[in-house]
């Protein structure tokens, strides 16, 4: 019989670090014997790269934030169901790249309750949340100075600020809000540790990555048992 | 000020005469002075048609149900914040194609608990939902002919059946069930009255469209006060 896996997700603002410490870890894991499985949100599968595409949109400055918080969550409904179970029963660390986690920071910003934005995860994902969410904390400032983007003070869309999500979007596709914004939605990440289902690690990310990397290591042999 | 308008959804399963009364009624309506607006669900925005897309895409046979669902109510989230709010802000009656109320018979009929549908409709819409539903109810049978379709024994994919609710997709690209399905989605849609959060009238739509007309007409006078 072979052991569940775990499933372990990065999350924090664009700049904290997430991509390079899930690298770190995953080549880690791999040089100890463990096979892996990267869980990209939103996206990470084709169905769930569909409904990014439509989050996307250039022209979509009309989109209702319900309509996104739900898009957002029929993708990791699409990654949970193709991706992140069948990893699992099959012993495999799943590592993702944000999660419902980053609906708790950004979309809570915006001004969502956020018991409403866990009853919907617990709708899209059922039981499969993550055994471990580590956030990588850092100061707006140096999120923006690491990624090379300042916030705007104003918002060009209505919606809700999520798809400053998308580290790769283009520039003009991508959420710009005013720096305040920023500053709530990392004290809503500072916060998940007792808000959220499962448990979180809050990491400061804006050591440098040796730094951050023998703190995410720990946490990640201490989950694993 | 302008009276708030009304919201009228027809639903029922395809061959059930939807499109036919519906139409006929935005005629009556507007031959007697009364603004009239269609609600297409799902779709009925640019937005709602490129979930609709996601939707009906063919090699999509992998979609999680509880993905699908949420697409369905991203939809809908879109529809009423564009489409339904400002036309029942400016007095006009606002008539739906389809709406949760689908949810409640397809996706209950594929095994999701009915007031699950019912929170996830109140995220989606808030308070927006219709001030009267018109179910148009048709055994399977007449549904099928009139449609020119047939029900098979054997699904295709492992979704919740909802494609069916597409007048207009491409055989196959429809979910196809067997006629049980079928039966419990009748079923569904008998029970609403008693199951859904407004209003829900049944009428017989098995009859010549003039008698369906004349108590769809009944009850709409009714509901308009």
């Amino acid at each position: 019989m072979i052991a569940r896996g775990k499933f372990i997700v990065f999350d924090g603002p664009d700049g904290s670090g997430k991509g390079t410490q899930l690298a770190r870890l995953e080549q880690w894991l791999g040089e100890n014997g463990r096979s892996t499985v990267r869980a990209k949100d939103p996206g990470g599968t084709e169905i769930g790269d569909r409904i990014r595409h439509v989050l996307l949109g250039h022209d979509l400055a009309q989109m209702a934030p319900r309509c996104e918080a739900l898009l957002f969550m029929a993708s990791r409904a699409q990654l949970v169901r193709e991706i992140v179970e069948p990893a699992l029963n099959t012993g495999k660390i799943v590592l993702g790249d944000r999660f419902i986690s980053s609906t708790c920071a950004y979309q809570v910003a915006a001004g969502f309750p956020r018991e409403q934005v866990i009853a919907l995860g617990n709708f899209a994902v059922g039981s499969t949340w993550p055994h471990l969410t580590i956030v990588l904390d850092v100061p707006p400032e140096v999120g923006f100075e690491r990624t090379g983007r300042k916030p705007h003070h104003v918002s060009r869309r209505g919606g809700t600020g999520q798809l400053s999500m998308f580290d790769d979007a283009e520039p003009d596709a991508m959420e710009r809000r005013p720096l305040d914004f920023h500053r709530r939605v990392r004290q809503l990440f500072l916060e998940l540790p007792s808000a959220y289902p499962t448990p979180v690690a809050v990491i400061d990310g804006a050591r440098p990555a040796d730094a951050v990397f023998a703190d995410v290591l720990q946490t990640v042999q201490r989950a694993l048992g």
